[in-house]
């Protein structure tokens, strides 16, 4: 079986899929950031439509229910001018008992150019590229736990618009770092783009048992200390009723992000989260309204990045 | 906190935001139905489509299920050309614990440049509307008690189309006033438009406890006596529960429209309704498919008026 | 009550309303394979897609849950250009208890020209054909047992593009003949395209109990001696819980199509299935993933055929 980072790339070494940042070469991250910035306007929420993807066809195929990702990935298709279809799998063909490799071959004879794809499990958006068409494209819309590599992207896209070259940057993530398909991506974005210090932050039953690449660390003030950008995770509830966490209250005692405890951080340190945010749990309510945070820029961002994702994976050039 | 009426306007007067036609200015109204006209075409169901809002995202943002509103603003803003991306919010973010006010914030960053809202809570598009960034405009799409000023619009392009001049003609509403934000918007608007005689009618559990700006009647045959216009309101069966109403038998035989009855009003008078009807119920079948019943060209002018709402808080000029 | 055949025609003979395969004219249905086969493109998954129907309201109108049917109409109509609303009925208004009529007749006042409709009721959009206003067309996604013309078409469009001239050919289907309103639409195409030899397959139980044009078989062998074209059709496991098959294993060693099973056959047939597929039930995976499979060509197919038809009843010429 090929690696995801070998599928994901043509032969002359262009992105042919979208699956995972882990080994994604580091110009190909740069033409993603720079391709974005074009779709950028002058003003903060300001998004430019180009009819690049006029006559494409984007299949959004969500085996896992989430409106707030396949809604930005609409977007993102609409505002190059593609056609875009929505399917629900969960109330489609594969609850009649339909493998994913039949609905796979019956979207792509439907004449798909494009699947964004969001599974539950693992790897699916891998075992589809493998097996589709050559004319086929595929962008990963977040795999079980194994990676989320837009919502990377449009991370490292944040990062460097606020503060600049990645490399000379500390980064802290926050959370359940063990559980989190959107960690892994960032932390290979964040190497792939040459960040030397990555702080993992998180009660000992969520930091993972085996070596990511970045330290880790049970305490918050120690993990961010002097920190240029902290990213908290959202605190994904269903782990509690697992007794990995005790409770909320208890995570945001030890855990939780305010502006007192920013000040650890570096005097400029910006402030992340993937969204949507729990107020006062991994999160306080301040600090996700203040200078500090540029959580409504991940928002703006992630339309843009995934408008040249869409691209480059298309084989269309973004005029830079 | 600015009044509805005040957040609605630009210092110049224009039409910002759509919320309610409490205190909407006469000329503004007058607007807004002209050019509605503009988009009907020569023959009964005919509308004209004009690619007016072309790379404009409407987001119809729907925290309460309606189909029929829904569709009929998604196909007005597709005659416009406009992108539409349609959430329903009870299955999305809010349902993870979002407040309305971060889901907001993030359709905001997602390049949306309109909202049409509706929510089961009184003052929800008010809330959105003053807290939203300046290029984005709100249209009420219906709001707990409180109003529904598309529906009231419609309904008054409808009564001039048939009977002109509203200022002199005697409109009779008849059902549950009380719990009706279509009658609150109507009253609104028949108010605005210099309407003088407005009737409102039904079992006195189902009345207005304080003066709405208009006579109240439990007898139907005083109530129409006369009039130009009979609205029927849509009995809301969750009513009955409450033990508001007895039955939908019992309402039909006081307060049901039938062609007989209809002969207490004016001799040409219309009857209308917000649909759907609930045939043998508040209204006969016989009468609904009279040639006074003006229930389907309601359906159309919605479409047009829709646009013309449309066009206006974008601050596109219609062609008159 | 006119006739399904004569209602879908106009006077002067051409196809305004697709409900049914019966009694539809030879050169109609030749006239919808020819220009179906102008969207199909150079390669194999390649569609064409034309700015036909631009400016047009296609709904689809599905009272029956159908992501597939619906998605591939939808992908029809996007590729002519027209705007597509999707209602999901049991979610709308005839919920709230209106009439088939009423929402009929509201969607009408909405300015719709098309209305593709699914409906568990045989005979629905012959209803809605009959009273709907003479500029809006209605096609036929499947009603109860009685028809699903468009999934006939598609079909003779593969067995024409694989076998030539259908009236030399000899045609085996297997399966739920008795409850199949594919089969019924099969038939009735097959017979009007001058096919002679139709030999429906099935156990006793599934067998049609008064004649459909064709023989009956309850022999697999038997029945698919020969044959040019072996059509499985997908087995419904609700009919086993009603008793009338036995079990998904004992259908399959009596009637499941095999690539050894298929030797009974000519030697160059063809194996068709309108999905999605069972595997191990109705046809094995090995016969399905064969060259003598042509399933996927169907999915292709759909959607050309369905832009056929869809420029067809509303009167457009599609450059041949």
């Amino acid at each position: 079986m090929p690696s995801t980072a070998a599928l994901q790339l043509t032969p002359q070494g262009r992105l042919r899929h979208f699956l995972t940042t882990e080994g994604l070469p580091r110009d190909l991250m740069i033409q993603i950031l720079d391709s974005a910035a074009q779709f950028l306007g002058d003003t903060p929420r300001d998004l430019k439509k180009q009819p690049l993807l006029k006559g494409k066809q984007v299949v959004n195929l969500f085996f896992e229910n989430s409106t707030r990702t396949r809604t930005t990935f609409e977007i993102a298709a609409k505002a190059l001018s593609a056609d875009v279809v929505n399917l629900d799998i969960s109330t489609s063909a594969t609850a009649k008992g339909e493998s994913l490799l039949d609905t796979l071959k019956n979207l792509e004879a439907m004449g798909a150019d494009l699947f964004v794809v969001r599974h539950n499990q693992s790897g699916a958006p891998h075992f589809i590229a493998q097996h589709c068409t050559p004319d086929l494209a595929i962008v990963n819309a977040g795999d079980g736990l194994h990676a989320h590599p837009t919502q990377a992207m449009l991370d490292m896209f944040t990062i460097r618009q606020h503060k600049g070259d990645i490399s000379q940057l500390k980064v802290a993530i926050i959370g359940d770092i063990r559980h989190s398909r959107v960690v892994r991506s960032q932390i290979h974005a964040l190497h792939g783009l040459g960040c030397q210090d990555i702080r993992l932050i998180g009660p000992g039953t969520l930091l993972p048992r085996q070596g990511l690449a970045g330290t880790l660390h049970d305490d918050l003030r120690e993990g961010i200390d002097g920190a240029d950008v902290v990213i908290c995770l959202r605190l994904q509830k269903e782990r509690m009723a697992s007794a990995l966490l005790p409770s909320e209250a208890e995570f945001h005692r030890n855990y939780g992000m305010t502006l007192d405890r920013l000040a650890w951080a570096a005097p400029d340190a910006i402030v992340m989260h993937p969204g949507p945010i729990n107020r006062g749990v991994e999160i306080d309510g301040a600090l996700a309204d203040s200078e500090h945070s540029v959580i409504l820029d991940q928002v703006t961002n992630g339309i843009a990045v995934r408008m040249a994702v869409l691209c480059q994976v298309m084989g269309v050039e973004v005029g830079v």
